[in-house]
């Protein structure tokens, strides 16, 4: 079911939609359409809705690609995607293989979404495993990016070279980042840290990178969980159960302290004044950390552009993910990242099932 | 070299001293012998410092029990123990095995604190390996626990059912609660999501928190990094790399957020004058957070109390340590957590080398 033929040139993809599925997230499908419009009204990037037209309702002039189907935010993702063959995920990445879109953006299940694209467009050649691509901010710099963000709970060394490459490919093709510079989460400096697997990788990303020509990066070593905000590497490279764990404690620790904070501001009429002052410059701080305003995750590895959503997402999440999609797709990410894979070498250790 | 004989009674360890490595930490020795001797005066625990007296200098009145090496913070904590009989560490926990000192606190080199603890205490029996507790705040309410944060980078089910145990046991000695709740750091809340490491754990403590009577604890499932700040659950457990990972990863991003505020604070002569009535109430709310009043990590399985304290403690970090290693020795923590594990079942997987 995969692709068939060649991709669409870069020219092509600025005129083809990107593919929402406006079934996906908590908001569906009324912030998910309203933030459609808004960027193709405002930005001119061109957007296809997708799903059952009874469930999507009033879709603000914008094309409706009419499906059946839409699975839900807590179904099994596997079994979704196999049962419901007209499901507006399914039907989203169809359109992406199909070059009837130049990418696809969900807001819904998040490993319904891969599954959806890894079945539809399928692995790009020589990629092991597809990963999630997450921005993380860095006050006043382009973000870093962590790989694998939540895609696969178990890896073998391979797999997080192969991360290091792909991330390395988005920072190039999203931010215009040369060279980028990748480090590996672990619980110390010293390459004797961590795990087998961190151990293992720790010198295969070395003996990529001082091989020199070719690498796409430049490996600065391990990275402590205390370097993730913000993060001197461009890319930090770790396991999906690792990286989903971290991800989520710095979300959690943010959204806490900012709490905290407003409970402060709010505890009388002085304070109320004082941050009044003051939240004219904190807010654009913390717009920084809105995941609303990050564009949501890239999937990385598969033969077309798909953007993971939050599942929370509003109108302005969707404006900024589908902008992300649609420029990585004409920046001509997945190009990218062919080129930057390397098969693993062969007495790697297998997979595990 | 471990313990040979009876443990000494809560009576007699309340009037033996807490041993404190003189030499341990970033600020040693000047912050850790001004700390030691003002928990000593303002607090009335009684101290002894650990060190060769030529490097300690002045020790402010205190009990100086000599030895003629220091490990240093970089160096490789097995051979350090190993080479080093006479370093501070290692007398500091022979101080503890003899009957000595109630209690050994160091804020030198992590690995070597371990080793050192471990290798002449013991370990309790039963245990498969100590572990480490890190509280986390809760503001206003008692920290909850996470273990492992960073003892053993590899895990088994059963040693992660032993940290569980323990470490209800050391919440329930050090912030007196019954029955404490037990999450398992996952990336998602259904007992499929996660590692097979997770997925057999998360089993087996279902089974253990079933099977009711003598758990000491009850088992809440799942929880996400999101849950970490502030936890749900009294005791959070996981493997020591996730742990670290998580652990840093939330300091971090707690310190990149605070100075960030302040100098949003220090914008100009509004902003700071807004921050002036701000700050009395934000101050209270920052110093839960810090590293320095949680009273530092504790080593959880061996025979006898070792708190290991931040590298970067300052003397009020020190008082805080001492006092926690005071007040559980004195509450019997060593006897709850004796009490609380029980050996893994034959058929486990077998621990890694």
């Amino acid at each position: 079911l995969s692709r068939r033929g060649e991709r669409p040139s870069i020219e092509t993809l600025a005129r083809l939609p990107v593919a929402v599925d406006a079934m996906g997230g908590d908001k569906a499908p009324g912030d998910i359409v309203e933030g459609a419009r808004r960027v193709a009204t405002d930005d001119g990037i061109p957007v296809v809705l997708v799903g059952p037209p009874d469930l999507v309702g009033d879709t603000l002039g914008l094309d409706l690609v009419a499906c059946t189907e839409v699975i839900a935010m807590d179904e099994d993702p596997a079994g979704g995607v196999r049962r419901k063959k007209d499901s507006s995920l399914v039907r989203a990445a169809e359109l992406v293989r199909d070059g009837q879109a130049s990418a696809m953006v969900s807001a819904g299940n998040t490993g319904a979404t891969m599954a959806s694209a890894l079945l539809r467009m399928g692995r790009l050649p020589g990629v092991v495993r597809p990963c999630i691509a997450t921005p993380l901010p860095r006050l006043g710099r382009t973000p870093a990016v962590l790989v694998d963000a939540g895609a696969n709970a178990e890896c073998t060394p391979a797999m997080l070279v192969q991360f290091a490459q792909m991330g390395a490919a988005y920072a190039t093709a999203r931010f215009g980042t040369g060279s980028p510079s990748v480090g590996l989460l672990s619980i110390g400096e010293e390459a004797t840290k961590g795990t087998p697997l961190v151990k293992e990788t720790h010198k295969l990303l070395a003996a990529e990178a001082g091989a020199g020509a070719g690498a796409g990066f430049e490996f600065v070593g391990n990275l402590e969980g205390r370097d993730l905000l913000p993060s001197p590497a461009d890319v930090i490279v770790t396991d999906g159960f690792t990286g989903n764990v971290a991800l989520k404690a710095l979300e959690g620790s943010l959204r806490f302290l900012f709490d905290a904070m407003l409970g402060v501001f709010g505890t009388n009429a002085e304070t109320k004044a004082a941050a009044d002052v003051l939240l004219p410059y904190l807010l654009p701080m913390a717009a920084e950390f809105e995941p609303e305003n990050t564009g949501g995750a890239m999937l990385l590895g598969i033969d077309g552009v798909c953007v993971i959503s939050h599942g929370s997402s509003n109108a302005t999440a969707m404006v900024n993910a589908v902008k992300v999609a649609y420029e990585c797709a004409t920046r001509g990410l997945v190009e990218h990242v062919a080129a930057a894979v390397r098969p693993p070498a062969p007495e790697s250790a297998p997979v595990p099932a």
